[in-house]
């Protein structure tokens, strides 16, 4: 397969880049210090606002993902900090690397992977960890499918500490509601490449008034990662250094797509997608790794049969001939699950496509399956949400 | 102006894209872990490799170029290190700024901007800062328009110290000779958005084996910025964080066009268009900020007509009107003089352009020259040079 073949990129991120972003990207470059760079970045970053929940002025940063975790970690934590990261898979992991790396003290609150973590289970942490400055959590863990119950988690962080909620929302923010002013969450993340249908490149941060007060004590030193500089360069519509523009005019074009979709309709949109990718999947006789409270609208985890009957490896193959493109697991995870994506830039059809060339994967790789059955279920789906 | 229309940008960076590299970024998205990503990593690494003149492979960050200057100074100076700054501009105060940020000791080298600094001075500021642990130094410096004398001044810092030697070669990397293997360059930095003919929002950079041995050892944390990741990584073709895959596919297509134009070619050429440029605006009677010596191959400064005569700020405007975009001056330089980028996707025309331009744009500013002089001179120079 070369790069021009069609394909179809079901991973959960990056996802594929609607052509009128593409055309938008295309375009003959233009200095950052001008007025239409600063025009450009203060749009972005007013239409950013309702994606993330807030009245304040989102962040946007060039660099990936993992930037923008350690942005806010070493932006919202000092030296002798206390932090309490949930780990609900890789992601939440990653976290509290970046918290030992620059070696606060890390309370990890390990969740099985495949799970949510409750509020029971974070208020304990809390309790057993009173001086906690910070809790660090994953909204839509990646490496799972799973989807923590923010809002609910936000309340106990609010009630039993003073600590900061801080969200890694790299995975789903622009697929699910985020209403981070009203559920008190002071710090939210996100990238370019999943459900805001970009290449991957920027990364953009949410901070509440309450965090900034943290960020403006803050000890640790940063310089391309100080979220100062970015707030004092946004406050006059530039940033401190280069951005990268392309994406830039991508990520105006890109929000403007979801404006005019209707953001209530883009997460009744990923609903009904994960909605058809269940069914469908559980219709052929896998079995889901979330269960249906846990589930991400944005990314669908399946286990292989096992040891004893067949590989997701195996499957992913199959799929790759058909040139469906879907995750395998991460860590121990590898070779036991394998994960659809469907955020950004998908719709109904793109379910149906991929069950049905799972359909045949599956058939080629010795499951016994009925072909078309998770076609049919996920067109019921379809037909009784319409 | 709007986007789409027509305009000639000769700022020193971001540069004009050209076409075949538009296209390449112009295509499906696809995963970073997947087998064509791979692939683009490794050819990509490669082929930067004679841009830097190393054996060893190029790092490739998805970031900016300031966020590489950041990484050049936290994976080699560990806390309480020294460092000896060659500042010849606002970029040499960049690197300042970044070490004192991280609370290293700082001993800046300050030369008279518009100046480069000589292997004297540096011996000098060698001598009494004897336990200098690294010392930086900006190749062009984009505010002045000056190339800095790399490989005389590497042979001193190997002479007088044991200290590494740290290349900001951003604005010129791709444009200028650079033989970091021979010359004993231990670090080297560039961004995509200069020579390199990309948009922003990469950055690489080149280390010696020297350098890796005391990276090996640092004792800063950093998690984005950490070198030895990128090192692993790269030991298997990929990147630790996702990168920006749309600009890596650029990326191969710039490189290829600098591969089939011949590095010696795209030198002589920026040498005849930095020729051209400055034997032009000298014969409009317009004052150049750089010796012959001095000048930089890739941006060109000019001096504005001081207070009783012209400002460069209302000679940029009138170019703006023409859809000529030049930068002006930086820091204590701003309304001093204007600055002519001439680096990557540039040719000989383009500076004819820009000087008959800017011999309107005087004209309208009301400074008094002679239509067609700067032209003809460049005209000349180039004639004899072909």
């Amino acid at each position: 397969m070369t790069f021009s073949e069609k394909f179809h990129l079901r991973i959960p991120g990056p996802t594929p880049i609607p052509s009128r972003v593409q055309q938008a990207m295309n375009q003959p470059i233009f200095g950052h210090r001008s007025q239409e760079a600063t025009q450009l970045i203060q749009e972005c970053s007013q239409k950013l606002k309702p994606i993330f929940g807030t009245g304040q002025d989102p962040l946007i940063l060039t660099s990936s993902g993992t930037s923008a975790l350690e942005a806010a970690v070493i932006n919202t934590l000092s030296p002798g900090d206390e932090a309490l990261v949930i780990v609900t898979g890789s992601f939440g992991d990653r976290f509290a690397k970046i918290v030992e790396r620059y070696e606060f003290t890390l309370h990890r609150l390990d969740i099985e992977w495949g799970k949510s973590c409750s509020p029971e289970q974070l208020r304990i942490a809390l309790q057993q960890h009173p001086k906690t400055k910070a809790v660090f959590v994953t909204y839509c863990e990646t490496s799972t499918g799973v989807l923590n119950p923010i809002e609910e988690l936000s309340k106990v962080v609010h009630t039993h500490s003073e600590a900061l909620f801080v969200v890694d929302g790299v995975s789903c923010i622009g697929a699910v509601p985020c209403q981070m002013d009203d559920w008190g969450l002071d710090v939210v993340v996100t990238g370019s490449q999943k459900a805001l249908m970009l290449p991957p490149g920027l990364s953009f941060i949410a901070v509440s008034r309450r965090a900034w007060r943290q960020i403006e004590q803050n000890q640790m030193p940063s310089f391309y990662l100080n979220l100062l500089q970015y707030r004092n360069s946004l406050s006059q519509s530039t940033t401190p250094y280069t951005p990268a523009i392309s994406l830039l005019l991508g990520l105006k074009e890109a929000l403007c797509m979801l404006e005019e979709e209707g953001l209530e309709q883009v997460f009744q949109r990923h609903e009904l997608l994960m909605s058809m990718c269940r069914t469908g999947v559980q219709s052929m006789g896998l079995t889901l790794m979330a269960s249906k409270q846990d589930a991400s609208p944005t990314v669908t985890s399946i286990y292989g049969g096992g040891a004893e009957a067949w590989s997701s490896e195996d499957v992913r193959k199959h799929l790759k001939q058909l040139r469906v493109l879907v995750a395998g697991g991460q860590q121990h995870l590898k070779g036991q699950i394998f994960r659809i994506g469907h955020m950004g830039y998908c719709d109904s059809l793109d379910i149906l496509t991929a069950l049905s060339a799972l359909e045949i994967a599956l058939t080629q790789a010795g499951v016994p399956i009925s072909l078309g059955s998770g076609v049919k279920a996920a067109q019921e789906v379809y037909l009784h949400h319409v």
